[in-house]
């Protein structure tokens, strides 16, 4: 792709425009300079990204990419007459036919968040967090019985990233609980997760990758060295097969990635409403 | 809206997919049942998806609603052909205006996760999660020179939420740290974060919200007392505003919104790729 900036503009976060632009982009080779416009939600502040798109288009020899998603009617009609760029509004070309489809209109409620930081679904999402926080790394034995999932692996197989992303993304309440060297030499999990193996997912990674993400961590150590990370995966492994626990490998996985296979392995009930 | 059921259909995590779709319908009224498939991506499961979808909107008298991003053309063929849910296809419908915009063919790779695993701002992500961790709640004032930016504000107000998010989402290193009585009768901001004060960022709350999450924590406390947490709120955004320190009000804010917000202020130029 040739020289090209891509706007994110929206009368909120602008998160949406921006998972979906970057989704879209994703299918373009290149990468292109990235702005955000959140919160564009008066005709002056409309006139201003406008003129700022079009500046930047005519600077660049070729108009911007502009990622919309406006509720605001007021500044979206801007948007639609003075921007120059190429503008792929969102809102505009799925919520019409969705009014047709439902036979209502649509209440041009502005954001997904708006409104919702005294919601049920949002106090739950914080709850889940403050829980996988205090979980985080075996802390706390305690009130496990309230985790919706408990995450273990060896130490650095990403249980922690991937179980902050499961509490902040899906109000999911993830433990995590690391296995550890002792754990091997006893030869079974431990006994803390005993009454709750069912709700154990394993992670577990490449040796190779493992060892290297270690080293960043304790350059030169036992704990980073790859013949014992050969042995603590394969212990791990071994141990995860024993007692039933269905697992997955982080090598080449995205947190997002990682979750999303999680979430479809657990199920949980409440997250089909 | 009438009994409708919302899948979230891709051949990636369908994280996209969901952001996309929980915009759109958050313009209607009613919540209706939200399914998510992820990794569709063979015709077996394109068929087995679209049997689904149908057979749930004969149960329920109406089509279901299909938010689907398929890069796969031959997944896509099939759910166009055979799923009889109002899909709405949100790379079909983008991508093509693109390809004739650059003049080059879309590469159909799936996700916007796929083999990011190993790239430098994938790294850079996991990092800032490990920065924020380490530096939650004041634990460490060593290295806070690596700081993007340091939230702070008395208990409870909502950092630590705020600065996972901003690691997570946006791969900013955020610490946070607490404002406390202590600091408060010294009448100045926390020694370590006096070299820092050009990153600090405050978050500050409605007196009568903290009161009643705190109680939530620790019901009938001093700390969480009305009368209390007038006095922090008061003496914190007193010291605040002396230190010359932004702040914005976490009370009828989600995280995202705090978090855009903070982003707008501080601007790390590396935002602006």
């Amino acid at each position: 792709m040739p020289n090209r900036t891509v706007y994110f503009v929206s009368d909120g976060t602008g998160i949406t425009a921006e998972t979906f632009g970057n989704s879209i982009m994703a299918q373009f080779p290149g990468k292109p300079r990235h702005v955000r416009r959140p919160f564009v939600d008066t005709a002056e502040k409309a006139y201003e990204v406008c003129r700022e798109i079009n500046e930047m288009g005519e600077r660049e020899g070729q108009r911007a990419i502009v990622f919309a998603t406006l509720v605001n009617r007021e500044v979206l009609a801007i948007v639609r007459e003075h921007c120059r760029g190429k503008v792929l509004d969102m809102f505009g070309t799925f919520i019409e036919p969705l009014e047709e489809e439902f036979g209502v209109k649509s209440n041009h409620r502005v954001g997904r968040f708006s409104d919702v930081a005294k919601s049920q679904e949002y106090h739950d999402r914080i709850e889940a967090i403050n829980f996988s926080l205090a979980h985080d790394d075996g802390q706390s034995a305690r009130n496990l019985d309230a985790a919706d999932v408990i995450l273990v692996g060896v130490s650095r197989c990403g249980k922690t990233p991937t179980s902050l992303y499961l509490a902040m993304q899906h109000g999911i309440k993830a433990a995590n609980y690391p296995l550890i060297p002792e754990d091997f030499e006893r030869g079974k999990i431990p006994s803390s997760l005993a009454p709750h193996q069912r709700k154990c997912f394993g992670l577990t990674i490449d040796p190779d990758r493992l060892s290297q993400i270690r080293n960043e961590r304790r350059p030169g150590s036992k704990y980073a060295d790859l013949m014992n990370c050969r042995y603590e995966v394969n212990e791990a492994e071994t141990m995860m097969k024993r007692a039933g626990i269905s697992w997955l490998s982080s090598t080449h996985k995205s947190i997002e990635e990682i979750a999303t296979t999680i979430l479809n392995d657990i199920r949980p009930d409440r997250l089909i409403y």
